[in-house]
């Protein structure tokens, strides 16, 4: 059971603050791109970018970004809302770039052909990059993009830890450890250790930079990065999941890849029925994690139950 | 012939300038490379960017940014040391990606085999990511890793705009102008907008950090921008002859690879001796814009004559 802290508002509701926080960020992501990206030129990279970053994403790492702002100071969507663009332009690259024939050599994604399928592979590999970069160009932005006022300082912290998180420090050091253990068992600590590289360092760092953007306390951005240890982890563990028992349809990709690939994954090495209490242990420990924060926080604990309960 | 401004100083010993600075560059990029890039993992990506770092690149760029802070003040290499190594980091990424067999399929680059070729496609692809956010995570590090305080908001106005001379406002536009052109005749117009977002754009920005992070006044950052644009498209023209003229031993790679993959290449436009005078006149231009800056400003200049007269 998801424990129920004492000032969790079980009158939130959920889908309506994703679904709002979702058009926000899809908002900004379309006017950045128009406003930054040369659709004069007739380009083909600016086409591919849109392609990528249109369709049904669930935003989760934005929204978390969001999320975090909000826990620490009951703060506004603004102070965060280019590091969140950014945040989902790092994570649509990798996207891109783990479908390439070399790599995962997917082709469906969020429910449409990838971007190699769709263009081809010199175009994806290069819209790849031009999302990574476009993601540093939106998060040095001047001030004046957003009108509101970011400590610079601050922003100079969030730009290297989200460096940091994307780069050899975290996702692609866990793709590589992914593409090369395919067809080797690893352990569950290298699989935990993988996990946390390819996909929970950079949901750290959305919550990190959220907490640091939006104003918190050390003492506030150290307790969130414990939250999302727990729930980045959390997250992977029930994408695993749902990879042997998700619906494509809902999901957008196809199911029981993992398995064809011999891919490390957490039923593959404890089990269906374990993976999901460590799913639920993470969760609860994270909500453990928010005992310290206010109603501003509430976002992120439902958040937190939604990552195991959802269906893509 | 190269005009001589007034100031110029005939005594000015380039190659020892470049050997000292490329010594300098080398040094800091181990550095970071050691400090922030984990290795303890073992790991193939550490392996991959020490190989494509490592070598007897000319370190142009990051050069140009360096005498670019010393001709605005006369200043010191640590002012922009991180930057310049950024730089560097871009300019290697967009070698390993340029290389790949989806692009220009490459074997042979800076004297060695290519990434893809000494490890692997998927390896090749990873290692660009891992450098170009590496470049990012450098330009943000914090200020106690040279001793140097740097103002934050010259710093984020640097990381910006490197970005967006790496992105879909530079780099990667030109790549996919190249990529997608070959076999298609370019106008001489056509030809310099795909030079210059391909080359140019990395170039300036090179140019323009050192500017802004040495301290340099509007006036001086304005006139070093106009000298940037003329010298990177002289280096991108000159690169074209080099392709026709130049001696693969000394270059490091092979000759004749642009006529093979009928790319569009100045000397094809306009011919080889016409390519020559644009380029010397395109020096003769930037060197004329640094006739207001004193002596500080002669590497700049020296540099800019070494541009046309490299054999590599």
């Amino acid at each position: 059971m998801i424990m129920i802290p004492k000032r969790f508002d079980t009158m939130f509701d959920l889908n309506s603050y994703l679904a709002s926080k979702q058009k926000q960020i899809n908002l900004y992501l379309d006017n950045l791109l128009k406003k930054y990206s040369d659709s004069a030129l007739g380009s083909r990279i600016h086409d591919a970018m849109k392609y990528t970053l249109a369709g049904n994403g669930k935003r989760m790492r934005p929204i978390l970004c969001i999320a975090a702002a909000e826990a620490v100071k009951g703060g506004n969507t603004q102070d965060v809302i280019l590091a969140a663009c950014a945040i989902e332009m790092i994570h649509t690259y990798s996207l891109i770039h783990d479908d390439l024939p070399a790599m995962d050599n997917d082709n469906i994604r969020r429910g449409k052909p990838t971007c190699h399928i769709a263009f081809d592979e010199a175009t994806a590999i290069l819209t790849g990059d031009a999302l990574l970069t476009f993601a540093f160009q939106t998060l040095s932005l001047n001030k004046a993009e957003t009108g509101k006022t970011v400590d610079s300082d601050r922003l100079l912290k969030v730009i290297n830890r989200i460096a940091f998180a994307a780069g050899n420090g975290g996702m692609v050091e866990g793709q590589m450890m992914d593409v090369s253990s395919e067809n080797r068992n690893l352990t569950i600590n290298e699989l935990e250790k993988m996990h946390s590289l390819k996909t929970g360092a950079l949901i750290s760092a959305s919550v990190y930079s959220g907490a640091v953007l939006g104003g918190g306390t050390d003492g506030q951005i150290e307790a969130l990065e414990i939250f999302a240890k727990n729930i980045g982890l959390a997250f992977q563990v029930k994408d695993d999941i749902l990879n042997i028992e998700g619906e494509p349809e809902i999901m957008g990709k196809a199911a029981g890849t993992d398995i064809i690939r011999n891919k490390n994954t957490y039923p593959l090495v404890v089990g269906l029925k374990e993976s999901k209490k460590i799913a639920q242990n993470l969760v609860n420990s994270a909500l453990k994690t928010l005992d310290c924060f206010d109603s501003g926080a509430d976002p992120l604990r439902h958040i937190a139950g939604y990552i195991i309960e959802r269906k893509k």
